[in-house]
């Protein structure tokens, strides 16, 4: 949806999807880590294993630059009636065929269901690692979580899990308000129920203090600096989950910032990609958490069409696709 | 000069000061941690010890309030011709005799160099807490300085005790390099000597990575920007330690952000202040750091407006008034 509104700027024709489980089809030469017959998870964030990043134990942005949206030989895997495709961050999951790195994939227990931890390919650890290991959410704290979709829903279950004793949910769609109830929400707020700007009411929730960790899971500028607004001083921590345009732009009172508060991005949880998806998934199946909350709808790869126009709707967290 | 500026609004008259060193003349009713004599730190940021940020062990904005300048029974203790003057943040110390609330002063060691110590009353631990309480600078990591004034040149103290390998200083004012160096800056950056961005050069300079820590100790919306757009994706942390104008804004691209930098700000170092400053007074005793690079000026109260022009000449660091 970001590509197709062009809020995210990529090379075309492309093959987009990139949250997705496979099975290894075939494997090129000196491939050892995966075998044909595996389950996988391919994941938009690689880890090369030798660049500065990957070397070091802290940070996870793999420098392997996959902007060009070719293999590494400046090719494509990918053509439609003779013109080649674009793959899309390495990884090119809208399709039943896709070819991708051994960067960007690594093998998963081959009992997991592949219709649910699919989901940690990016949504749920994204939202998940934002609460538990990006922002290190301590027992007893308050937080609050903008946007209440996969991402969303995913750091109010990693808030959840990480011992917070009240979590915040802002969503200008109530019909979301039951489901994230269940997950873990303690007190759900319209933003189109106040008059008063939303980091107020959150004030006013927390006895004028604000939250200590607050997490935009929207990708819009103005959340963005709502988020930061409604977490207290001296250590608040406001994240950034969402992904926002290209060019969008924050202005704001660097007064915010020298009370104390932390303004961070974090991209898939902040989690090494490679070395964490595996233990994710066997979290998973250790029913350390459940992913069955947020797959509302299932439909064969064809209806694609029809599981977009559900997410776009508001009546959809994830719609899992299937061939 | 903030004041004087107009950059930051208090009531007025005043009487201006903040970073002391003095004796007690005498104690009001009940007060039993200080007594006629004893050698005491006033502190702008007051640790009252009851809120609710004095009661929880992190966080140091405690919520006494001190923007009306007057004392807690809403008088002030100080008049010129008959009418009253304001205090400063609790504690006008560009005064002879000056009254301050038990909660904005603190007792430090009788045999502190008090000419020295005044120090630690604001300017050094604000930069040196920056770096090794707030930041926690890391053994080995680069850092950047933005403002290689007194609190900058603290905060470089800071990253070299904390065993940072490579320290960049940048400011306009070339004749700050020589003391930076002594103090343990690396690689003097001035950015007039420079077409490009400083963030640019920094790229430059550390193999097109950026530094892992900056701090900005100017109070420049754009030089803020600039410290942050220094940082290393991944897990840089750029620092917010100079004091913008009250009506300063920045704008900025959240995808600075979303690629897992870290951007905060700290007063005080983020340190508790009457529980830190007999502790870095002791510090000081013990040679853990020297002040006397700081302090390149002394002069008599009375020429406190050479003081000023001195400071605001650039030829200063400090300039210490004694009476």
């Amino acid at each position: 949806m970001h590509i197709v509104r062009g809020a995210v700027k990529t090379n075309l024709p492309i093959i987009l999807g990139h949250e997705a489980v496979g099975v290894v089809e075939s494997v090129g030469e000196g491939i050892t880590s995966m075998k044909p017959g595996d389950q996988v998870i391919p994941i938009f964030l690689p880890q090369c294993g030798k660049c500065s990043t990957c070397l070091n134990p802290r940070g996870n942005l793999c420098k392997k630059d996959q902007a060009s949206g070719l293999m590494e030989d400046g090719t494509s895997r990918f053509t439609h009636k003779g013109k080649p495709l674009h793959n899309f961050v390495g990884t090119s999951t809208f399709t039943e065929y896709t070819v991708i790195h051994e960067d960007s994939v690594v093998k998963i227990d081959a009992a997991a269901p592949p219709e649910k931890v699919c989901l940690i390919s990016c949504g749920f650890s994204t939202g998940y690692g934002a609460a538990i290991n990006a922002a290190k959410v301590r027992p007893g704290s308050t937080c609050a979580v903008f946007g209440l979709g996969g991402v969303g829903l995913s750091a109010v279950m990693g808030c959840k899990e990480a011992g917070a004793s009240r979590i915040i949910g802002v969503d200008i769609n109530k019909d979301k308000f039951p489901k994230a109830k269940e997950i873990g929400v303690t007190d759900c707020v319209n933003p189109q129920d106040y008059k008063k700007p939303i980091n107020e009411v959150i004030f006013d929730l927390t006895g004028g203090d604000g939250v200590e960790y607050s997490f935009e899971a929207i990708g819009k500028a103005e959340t963005m600096l709502t988020a930061l607004n409604s977490c207290q001083i001296n250590y608040g921590k406001c994240m950034i989950v969402g992904i926002p345009p290209t060019d969008s732009k924050i202005t704001f009172a660097p007064g915010l910032l020298i009370t104390g508060r932390t303004w961070k991005g974090t991209l898939f949880g902040d989690w090494k990609s490679k070395d964490t998806v595996p233990m994710l998934v066997s979290d998973f199946m250790n029913k350390k958490f459940s992913l069955d909350p947020l797959i509302t709808h299932t439909l064969p790869f064809e209806k694609i069409n029809e599981g977009f126009d559900l997410l776009q709707s508001g009546k959809c967290i994830r719609c899992v696709l299937t061939f």
